[in-house]
């Protein structure tokens, strides 16, 4: 095989499998190529995605050693993306009788919430999370996208518990907004005692459903290493949840002028 | 740029971005190569992909032409990986309390649902689905995954209907199994008339759900071209759907000796 096919192939491994380890050897054998051969090759697609803002290549030394990819965007790329997602979102189309944003067309959609898992992955990579939660329904797609760029497991929780997955741990809580009591409940299975975990969502308002997660974490004797919401409305200013990230801040909407207002979290990237 | 650099990020884009057209124009502007180079290249990928059993590179002509990557495995690929699901959703240790098969972690797996998607976008390719749909929760993730192979949008059908998706279309149907009354509602604007549905679960017994999910289809006036199922029982033998097409069998849970029992459909690839 030439070089430029065991580029074609490795190139694509590498992005299909994001932060996951792979032995050189591991290619060598498959592409029939010395390591040192294959060591070139790895050079070459480094500097190729390095130079066109596709990702980062790192060379891990060492019996476990190998070479992992993972997505890398610039301050500027992730900029652009927020501000087409801004003013998809900003459509008054978008506004639901209520006063609510309708947006799950674009949670729910592989292309989004492949690039939003890309992102969060990203800002949480360095600290080390084990594992992915959300709760049902609508956060699933962009905890599942978040996982695939970490390479670690999602979890989700439950509004009931399911008798198809055995003796689960649950909690009450009291949602922000309506101040009504809810249910959430998780596998006992699902999650191990030290799980370091990352919290997901789609939307926050007042902070109760991510603040019932973090309780949950804690009857797993799980850590909770960081909470990152789609969007995040700017009402109520204190949240019941601290320290979380959001990429974009719903200002408003106003139902009488059929506008909406929303901004990109200018701290994302600080 | 060399061949090979440019050969790195072709072959990333692609796969990043399966079933989707890609004009010659777009990598040539990006790479700052001519058309013919870039036609050279993919020739280069494409045969690589061929020889390895990476999946397929088909160039379109004419205006709204390009180049187009689709995943494509082989019966024996297949046949590999459903022998290794088998193998790992028959360890004992899944039998929940009641008679239930816990396959959660697995179906919330970005890997395995992953691969899953891709294999349900492969066979089903051909009927040229417009959207995937599934209904809340279990089946997010694979459907996405389908979605995401098919580069089609993924719409998830709601237990109840939500205040904040706005007007919604439901239906009530029986589950097969408990004889219950269930509900089901879509978002009015999810799904346009005519779309051309695929519809993907986790798990299949009597196939209330599925039929649910059918009669819910032909309220929007669109078509279902399909249905996709990780798991079906083997009993009840007669369904409440036709025309499905499922990857493995459940033959039989038997708590008593703690042993599960699962076979690949055989008739899959035929």
């Amino acid at each position: 095989m030439r070089r430029s096919e065991r580029i074609a192939l490795i190139s694509k491994t590498l992005s299909e499998n994001p932060n996951k380890i792979i032995s050189l050897n591991h290619f060598g054998q498959w592409l029939g190529a010395a390591k040192s051969s294959i060591s070139e090759d790895l050079d070459i697609i480094k500097n190729a995605y390095k130079v066109s803002g596709q990702g980062e290549l790192t060379t891990l030394p060492g019996a476990a050693g190998g070479v992992r990819y993972r997505t890398k965007r610039s301050a500027k790329q992730i900029n652009a993306f927020l501000e087409d997602l801004c003013n998809t979102l900003q459509d008054p189309k978008r506004i639901i009788p209520g006063g609510y944003l309708y947006m799950t067309d674009i949670i729910f959609s592989p292309e989004y919430s492949g690039t939003i898992g890309e992102i969060f992955a990203q800002l949480f990579i360095d600290d080390e999370p084990t594992h992915v939660l959300t709760v049902e329904t609508k956060g699933i797609p962009i905890a599942l996208m978040t996982a695939r760029a970490l390479n670690v497991p999602m979890v989700v929780a439950r509004r009931d518990s399911r008798v198809t997955e055995g003796p689960s741990v649950g909690i009450s809580y009291v949602s922000g907004s309506g101040q009504k009591i809810h249910n959430m409940s998780l596998a006992k299975r699902a999650l191990p005692e030290n799980s370091r975990v990352l919290i997901v969502d789609d939307f926050m308002k007042a902070g109760g459903t991510a603040r019932g997660m973090r309780e949950l974490v804690a009857e797993f004797k799980a850590q909770v290493v960081g909470t990152a919401m789609v969007v995040t409305t700017a009402e109520p200013e204190k949240k019941l949840v601290e320290d979380f990230t959001t990429l974009l801040i719903l200002e408003d909407i106003d139902t009488g002028k059929g506008q909406i207002e929303i901004s990109i979290n200018d701290k994302l990237m600080s």
